[in-house]
């Protein structure tokens, strides 16, 4: 038998200021629009690794579900994008083994330690453990997108 | 003075099983390709977490850097695509604050709780925390990639 993996623990680097102060008020399902602006705040002992992070236009966010709930019992469900269930790994619930986030957000600005974002889908105060630059796209014609293509083809219908 | 956020501990869901043992095999730089095939072995607790996966043509994988080393002293450095220093949310380096990588890598098949995927850049045995479906692109007319796209050009010229 193969030894278990240890477990891995992360401090925040940062934290977003969003308008979503709950989980309910966060747009969510087919075709929700992830339009709203919010900052990202970064601590003051991360700063010099924003160094030229503004010649991007784009970020990934890597942030935690810090209020997504205790993990559920199965996993898999039923997304709101759905009414059918699929495997966590093929959604993106945040009630998932590990509550991390995934997030590209238009960078507008930095001032600072604080970049002004657009397409925050985070609630206020999440905090957020690392950005990384977004930099290539998977070819349009090869991506394939399982049950939520199927779904949205459904709602057409 | 605003209270410190808590750190948060994950544990891992599976592992990498990839041609590269260690870190200078790992093709890096401008121009540098990832097209190696390795397997992401799920463990079994979280095998229902794959329903439907193999819809999708790629996928997210969260990953930890757990050969990375000592975190840094400073948070900027010269990457191997450039001659110049940049912050550590500017670029890719394994030595960040938190440890945490992402890959987006194209999903060739599944066998039970084994996922067949090209383009991977970890080493062998490295800590997956998370796979997220891969949905949507940002438009090419939109993206800017700062310093990566001068050290391009420099390089041309």
């Amino acid at each position: 038998m193969e030894s278990p993996l240890p477990t891995f623990t992360f401090r925040p680097i940062g934290r977003v200021h969003s308008p979503y102060k709950e989980t309910r008020e966060v747009p969510k399902g087919l075709g929700a629009q992830h339009r709203a602006d919010g900052t990202i705040e970064i601590f003051p002992e991360y700063e010099e690794g924003l160094l030229d992070v503004e010649g991007f236009s784009h970020l990934y966010v890597l942030w935690v579900f810090d209020r997504a709930g205790a993990p559920p019992e199965t996993w898999s469900g039923t997304p709101p994008a759905d009414d059918r269930p699929h495997g966590v790994f093929a959604t993106r619930s945040p009630r998932r083994p590990n509550p991390l986030a995934l997030t590209v957000v238009e960078l507008l600005r930095r001032e600072g330690r604080v970049l002004h974002v657009r397409g925050v889908d985070m609630l206020d105060g999440t905090p957020v453990l690392d950005l990384k630059p977004y930099l290539s796209n998977i070819p349009a014609d090869q991506l394939r997108r399982g049950w939520l293509a199927e779904a949205e083809a459904r709602r057409k219908s």
